[in-house]
Parts: structure tokens; sequence; C-alpha cells
């Protein structure tokens, strides 16, 4: 019966239609949504949804609430070629979903000349007197959510782009990389935290030595750090949450830190930004599943994954008592060319990927990355795979990671030391595999439910996005 | 405004049921569809999509009718689980689609108990007094057409498949493989084909002495093995076409030979099944963008997407004038793990496949193949890749592919000899890559127009294609 909903749904639209005539399609009366809430998985591709739908159902034994989206909504293909470039980069792909214009690499929603701003759906939403907001699991001043909110020629100027989210007085502000909001002096508040790739990330990065945490508390913001301190947080007030200094901790490695997860984020910033009778605009981003696919980490895209459906299980919860809500769930790009293989170690033909296996994963290849680089032996890291992943590797697999045989063979597509041979060898066990380190041109999804969710249907650039979602909102 | 077309066909299908209201959906009222046209890219994923599209664009200067079709229909994604796996083999997809049950790998339409025909939409159709048709650039007894118009326990059981497509009495079977259809004295006639894969597969296979052509003719079907016999054929009688003693040539590789192009194939095909004025089941299949992908052939498998794209064009402009038609397009699963990877032989990030390298090439890897197990040395495999790729490979790349270095990490899921080797170097080049020879489990698209193409959305496995199907049919 499901499949005849969308007649239902058309036919309330097409009864307003009948009401409004529209002049051109939806024209100034189509009656819109007063909310969107946007989702993204950042370099979430169709094979990375499908692994975690079987994950979901042969390990967790449920079903994803993506599938409700799509089968209660409506379906589209998305393509996201750039200014420059068929594979895109993330700043530019976000400022083309965010602004509706072609971008170039690395700029945030900056026009073609490199300096001219571009204005936001979130800014344009803003204007209208709606309330923003901005959640990830990476760095709030990363480029999915910089996209949306900050104007500068380099995305790698976050320090700026925290300056100016603070400027422009988004509602709500929610992710990692609290660095840049702090000044140089500045420690983490977790010592556990101490654990990631790159020490050198845990403190403070402002070379202005302005403390912008304390500027935003100053302003009116509640300025939260944990878990904790945002289940507290009042929702009659903005919210600025840094969890982490550097990105949001991996979901396989989060039970050990004092982070929310993607969906208590998202649910506290639904609560807030729907204080306002206007309605808001929220971007909320599964933003570590680029990470995890960059490092070729099967086990952590898919639990990446799993938490991002849970933020839009939280998401389709809050339309259900708000269905003036346009719900959209899409990616800027796929990452790491991730497929699901046929054969295991044996010559046994389709015998599927062994989720059984990837289940016993607990650490993500990021913090495992700081045990081998320790000692890189073969040695070394056959109790280091079966310590975190119950995976007896031969010595012949040990020796290909040790010497990093794989990246050897094309550095440039292969980019972490040690990790892309880790993933090539484990892809027989897992029956799962990896094309590279980086994005790639795979077309995307883009499905959604609630009003002006008719829209999305057929092939769709990622700037129509943009029109998509300022129709809905009939923003000017 | 083509965004809004789904509203004007959901108009008309509302005016349908206002005045024939349905007891359930598209129940016993619905009027339905004279004709189905299904059309199954075989291996044919997202990303084989959207390179193709880029190729057509950037190298050909014109947008795929694919893009006309999703644009101007409805969308949906597909995923293809079996019985036995969640990576499909290809008899068990086409058996699944073909009659709406979970299959097992390898038995073409017969029951779990392993003998049990079971009834596929072709035969539905046949006996409801539609024409129905197959026609495939692969064997006509390949496991596609095989699914829907065969029972064997085993997809390689061919020389039974083919006395049961004819036993049927299936109005048009055109493909490859005649060899199955012929004694085991017969010989190719077209000396052309000797330059396969495999010189033995170009006699005859029939251990029976039957030749199935001769019966076909006495039983009034016009036989045709040429292009310009397709062309002369009348479109008032039933046709077998066989066009080569094994597959079809790539496209690729068609100039120098006698066969017709996929799109002939099918213009002819949609001529005689027409004249039926119960209307007609026709499976097109573009059957060797899996053979390109299993061989990780870049160019060849983009030249078969642009071949099956001209056989929809075809399929359209056939429903332009017949409006009463269902057309689906989608595959059976993706192969081979593509991707559009983002980086070259530099460092430069993001810089975007290489559409002018991949339009250089002149021959497929099927063909290279021979040519390099002649003589594998890194001097030959210099200088083959040099004569039909215009490329010059280092002697680090040539000892890769010589030594095939790749297959060696991995034979089960590197099947070709030194294909996997030749992808993996000339990945640089091309700057795509492949994950594997083997299928995936990647969702693929599911997309149509016409009558009944309203049921093309959400998330759809493809045992549900064949209700999709026969409910637009009428059949019990």
């Amino acid at each position: 019966m499901k499949k005849f909903s969308s007649f239902i749904l058309a036919m309330l639209f097409l009864s307003t239609l009948i009401i409004y005539p529209a002049d051109s399609g939806f024209g100034k009366d189509f009656a819109g949504a007063k909310n969107v809430i946007l989702l993204i998985g950042d370099g979430f591709g169709p094979s990375h949804f499908r692994a975690a739908q079987l994950y979901s159902q042969k390990i967790l034994k449920q079903e994803l609430n993506m599938v409700n989206a799509m089968n209660n909504g409506h379906t589209a293909y998305l393509i996201n070629d750039t200014a420059d470039s068929t594979v895109t980069e993330s700043a530019a792909a976000a400022g083309q979903i965010a602004t509706g214009q072609k971008m170039y690499a690395r700029s945030l929603s900056i026009a073609e000349d490199g300096k001219t701003p571009v204005k936001t759906i979130l800014e344009m939403a803003k204007e209208k007197g709606l309330s923003v907001g901005l959640v990830t699991t990476s760095g709030i001043t990363d480029a999915t959510p910089g996209g949306f909110s900050a104007h500068v020629p380099s995305r790698y100027d976050e320090e700026k782009i925290a300056e100016q989210q603070l400027a422009l007085g988004i509602d709500v502000l929610m992710g990692g990389r609290k660095q840049f909001f702090l000044p140089k002096t500045a420690k983490d508040i977790d010592e556990k935290n101490k654990e990631k790739d790159n020490d050198k990330k845990d403190d403070g990065k402002r070379k202005d030595g302005r403390n912008l945490m304390l500027e935003a508390r100053n302003n009116g913001y509640t300025v939260v750090e944990t878990s904790k301190g945002l289940n507290l947080a009042p929702a009659n007030s903005k919210i600025l949450g840094l969890f982490n200094m550097a990105n949001m901790s991996s979901e396989i490695d989060r039970a050990a830190t004092l982070e929310p997860s993607l969906a208590e984020m998202t649910e506290k910033a639904l609560q807030v930004l729907s204080k306002n009778k206007n309605g808001f605009f929220a971007m909320i981003e599964g933003g570590r599943i680029d990470h995890a696919s960059h490092r070729n980490d099967t086990a952590a895209m898919i639990h990446e994954v799993l938490a991002f459906d849970k933020a839009i299980g939280a998401a389709l919860n809050f339309a259900k008592n708000n269905p003036d809500t346009l719900i959209i769930v899409t990616s800027d790009h796929e990452t790491g060319g991730f497929a699901m293989i046929g054969n295991g170690k044996t010559n046994k033909e389709y015998i599927g990927m062994d989720f059984e296996a990837v289940s016993k994963v607990t650490a993500s290849f990021e913090s495992i990355l700081k045990k081998i680089k320790k000692n890189p032996t073969p040695e070394n890291v056959k109790a280091i795979v079966k310590k975190y992943m119950s995976i007896e590797l031969t010595d012949e697999e040990a020796n290909i990671v040790a010497t990093d045989s794989i990246k050897k063979m094309d550095p440039y597509n292969y980019t972490y030391e040690y990790l892309h041979s880790l993933a090539f060898v484990l892809r027989t066990y897992f029956r799962a595999g990896w094309t590279g380190a980086t994005h790639t041109a795979e077309p995307i999804y883009l499905y959604g439910t609630g009003p002006g969710s008719e829209m999305l249907k057929g092939l769709i650039h990622n700037t129509d996005l943009f029109t998509i979602m300022k129709t809905a909102l009939n923003l000017k």
C-alpha cells in the first residue's frame, strides 16, 4: 500500500493547486513549508546506505528511518559537479546547495571573483525572521556548515568562519572544532580527547587571542561542552554547543567520551528552533561518514551512517507533530568508492558482505592508526587487528599493511598511511572494498517528506536543491 | 518546469481513479498499460550512468535519453538481495524481476526445491495474448533473457534454454550465442568473430545435433544473422536474430563486424511486437555493460552504456506515438564497484575524470587481453597500451601489468588475468577506478515513464518490480 501514498500526497497537493492556481509551478501562491530540515550525510553514497541498512536488518534486527522517509516521501537522484570539476570538493558542494550557484573548490559561498559573498538559504531564512541552526559531528567550522553560514575564499580559514557564524547570530550551532573559538592558550576540557590522530589539534587555535565562547555567552548564547550540558540547556535560548577541540569523536569510539550523539543534538536543536512561530531552517550533518570513508574504514562508516539515521528519525518524529515541515535527506558527495563486493577469501561466488565480522570491530581506524604508527611491524599489525577487530591476519596480509603496499602504488588517491593497505587486506574478511581515499562523482540520494517534497524527483543538480528549499519556504 | 510534469501525470492518473475508483490502489479497474518495455542495463550502476552522461556531455556534446526518462517520469531506488546472498548473481536477479520470488544463485526461475518452474511475467503476458520479445547484446541464452523465458536449475544449461525459448514461441529473440542453437559441426558465418577471448566458443555447441535455427525457420520464424538481414526482415513475422556465435561484440569493437546495434535491434523488435493489438511485453538488455565492468574496462563500459542509452531513445520514441506504453529502465546489479575518483597522477585534488583520455581508446580490454597474453612482457604491455589507448605507461606501471600484481593480491575478487592490473595502472590516467571484478550490492536505479510508472518511487526490492509490471498489464 505504501506505494500509493504519493497519490494521497499528490491529491492533497493538487487540492492546494485547485484552490490557489499557481502561475508557474510552485508559484507565489504555494502554501509552502513552515520549516525545512536539511539532513546531509557527508560522503554518504548509495552503497553506504545499503551497507548500513543490511547491517541494521541483520545485526540490530531493525529497519532504518531512512527507508521510512524514502517510502513515505519522494525519491530523486542528485548530481554535484562544480565550477571547476566533475568530482566535487566539500566546500564547493556545500556552497552549491546553500546558494544555488556553482562554486570553486575550497571556497565557501564566494562568487567566481574569489571575493563577493553569495547569499545562502540560511541567511535568506534568517532575514525573513525564521530561526536557523547548524548541527554536525564534524567541526562546526568545517566545509558543510561553513557553506551555509560563512563567506571565505578558503575553507581552511576556520577562525574567520567561527567569527562569521556568531556575528550572523545563528540560533543553534553544534559540533566540534572548539579550537577555532578559543585562544591558543586554551586546553581541552576532556583529557580523553587527547587520543586523537593529531595531538596538536587539541589546544585552542585562535591567533587573535579572542575567546568566542565567552563572547557568545555574553551575547545571550547558552554555551555547552558536554552531552549533559546540552541536556540541561534551556530551549528558549540560542545554543552554542562545542563538544570537542577537534572533530567530534567517531560514533564507534564515542561511548568513552562526554559527547552527545547526533540524534541528541538534533532533538535539542529542533526544540530550540521550533520556538519561533515563523518557522526555521536547520542543516543537520552526519559529518564523519566522510572521514571514515576517506580512511576506508568500513565499520566506523556504518556506525556513522546509523548515527545519521537516528538523527533522521528525530527529524521524522518532529515532523509527525509538525506536518508543515519539509525534510530533505541527501549528501554532498560520495567518498571512497565504497562497494560491497562479491567474494571473500575463497572462490565461493556471491556470498555477500560479512556483517557479523563488521559487528566485532570495536575501534575506528582513526584510533587504530596511532597504535600502528607507534610500531609498524607485521607482528604489531596482527596483534592490533586481532584485538580491535577479532580478525587473524595472515603473515602476508600483515606485511602488506606494515609495508603500506597499497599507498605506495597510488599515493595521490591513497592518502592515509597504513589505513588503505589495512582496508585492502580486510576487504576479503568484510567482503567490502574501496576504490580510493578521495571523493567520487557518484550520483547520490535525494529524498524527503512533507510540503514541497514533491519537487524531489528525477535527476537534480545540487544547485537546484537551493531553489527547491527557497520555493518551499517562500523566500525571495 | 520539468519538475512539475509528474503532477500533470498524477492529475491524469487521478482523473482515472475518480472515474474508476480502485478498490486497492491499482486495483482491477486501473486502465493500465497496453505495452511494457523493460530495459535492463546488466551490471549498470549509478556511477556507470554518471560517467556515460559526463562523457556524452563533454565529448559528444549531447544529453542522454536516460535523463529525459528520469525527468519526465518517476525515479526510485532498487535493491536486489536474493534467497542466498546480499550480492546477487545474474540469474537470480533476472528470475526475481521476472517472477517476483526470491531466487538462488545460478538457477533460472526455479523455486527453492530446485525443480519447480515459477511462471514469469513474459509467460503470463503471452498467456493473455500479448506478444513477447527478448533482446540483448549478450547471449540470448544468457542469464537475463533466460530468467524471463526458461526454467533450468543451472543457467549454464544454455542448450536447454534455447530449446525452451523457441518452444515457448517467443515472438522476438535477438542477441548472441548462436552456438547454443547449432550442432557441434556448425561454423560461424563471420570470420572476424574469431577474434574473441576464447576461440573454442566459435563453433556450434549442441550435443544433440539439432539445428534450432533451421527448426525455428520451419516454425515460421524469420531467422537473421546480420545487421543487414535484420533490416530486411518483415515486421509481420516472428524473428530469431542471432548475430554472433559467442556474445555480440563489444560496442567499442562493433564497427568492424556485421552486427546490428542494440538500438537497431530494439527498433525492429518494437515494430514486430506492436503488430499485436493486445499489446506486448519486451525485455531489452544492455547485456555487455556487465562484461566490460567485470573486466574493469572503463572505456568499453562507457560505450556499452551509450549503446544502451540509444536503445532507451528508441523505446521513448516508440512511446511518443504509443502513450499506452510503460517504459521501465533499471539494472540487475552493479558490477565492479566503479567510481570516478578525485585525483590523477599528481597531488592536485579533485580534478575529475579525464574523458578526453577515455575517448582515445579504440579497443576493448577483451580484445587487448589476447594481445597481452601472446607476449606478457612490460615492453609489449607498453606498446599495446600506446597503440590502443594513446597512453604511455611508465616502466613501473607496465611491470605491474606484466606481473599481474593486483590479481595476485586478491585472486577471488580479481578474476581476469592482467586486466585488473591494467585497470589499476590506468586509474590515474582516466581518474576512474574499480573495487573488484565481481557484482556489488550497490542499490541501482529504477525509473520510467508512461502509465503505471507512478508506482516507481521509494526504495523497491526487485521482486516488487514483477508486481508493478503485472499490475500495469492487468495480468492475473
